[in-house]
């Protein structure tokens, strides 16, 4: 059982260095040479680049998933920033993913609609937890504000980081860049609170905000 | 003066060559092929890709600014949807940059301070309008309401093109990608907005939601 062992390696190298250089910069010749393997070897693993970006989407969708389906079960704020810190924290993980899309879709375009999949179910599962917060009476909300409330906290654990990268970088921030994330997508929700459901976001809000 | 014009005409093709192909695919051969011109007589205008992304990078920063800029004239929602759509639609012109910004601060990274600026400066003006639009009675927002705001815009006129790759693709849409990305960034402000402002909201909602 040497062979799935290999595999492994070659994954999270790969995913290691994509991270950390871009998908674009890094051939399998580069993953190769950090494991200390031939181009022959590691091409025996994986023919090409493409099925190692296509088995780290895979790997991407099955860390992800779980996240997005366990919004189902939020009926309450702190529920919430629990599942976006997760969500952000699978993202992070897996960050040449979003951050790198437009070249990744550009050059493997058969995971393009994997990809469109993977944000319509993040929207769907997204949606019906506003609605839920909604029904709990955490959020006073429209079906309409529902609808837009999914699509803008979806918009947020997609691009977040990116975004990040563009804003002048911050005197040492004291908290993980997830946290500061899932605070971030939870004030999106801020305006709709009502209640007792307040006193939990400005908690959060004297917690973060510098 | 002929150079002026073939820099101009470089400058034009590379443009369109990054916005179409992306940046990390487009080299110099190729666009002196483009072209129809030798890569000596393209090095001869330009000495490198970074000069050519440099000078594109000034020339979007000089089209963004008096965008940015005119958000402080605001001081009414269909001034607002105007100002954002004249953004939009400068982002979408030199949409190479936002969309390609990983690669292209990894290869150039002497941008990453002009780009953060950038940044910096879009928070500041977006900041003024919304504290502008709070202080007219079109919004009620405290002014950390209008900080969070202004955050969310800024990072919608950012990211959202890159976002709506990720969507998937809409029957038909009625209307241009920047109107609907200007629509959806004025959503931001639909909890806050009060008064008679909610028609000009209410409209704009009846004419964007399919």
């Amino acid at each position: 059982m040497v062979a799935p062992k290999t595999r492994d390696r070659i994954l999270e190298t790969s995913l290691h260095l994509f991270n950390q250089e871009g998908l674009a910069g890094v051939s399998t010749h580069r993953i190769a040479a950090e494991l200390g393997m031939s181009t022959g070897n590691l091409h025996y693993h994986f023919r090409t680049k493409e099925l190692i970006v296509t088995w780290l989407f895979r790997r991407f969708e099955e860390r992800f998933a779980p996240c997005i389906d366990a919004h189902a079960n939020v009926t309450a704020l702190d529920d919430l920033w629990l599942s976006l810190h997760l969500t952000f924290e699978a993202i992070d993980e897996y960050r040449f993913i979003y951050r790198d899309i437009d070249y990744l879709l550009k050059e493997f375009p058969e995971l393009e609609s994997r990809a469109q999949a993977l944000t319509a179910r993040n929207l769907v599962a997204t949606k019906a937890m506003c609605a839920g917060l909604a029904e709990a009476g955490v959020i006073a909300a429209s079906p309409e504000d529902v609808e837009m409330l999914a699509l803008q906290i979806v918009f947020s654990t997609t691009c977040w980081f990116s975004f990040k990268r563009l804003t002048p970088p911050q005197k040492s921030p004291a908290y993980g860049a997830s946290a500061l994330a899932a605070y971030y997508a939870l004030t999106l929700l801020s305006p709709y609170v009502v209640g007792e459901s307040k006193d939990y976001l400005n908690y959060l809000r004297a917690k973060y905000l510098r």
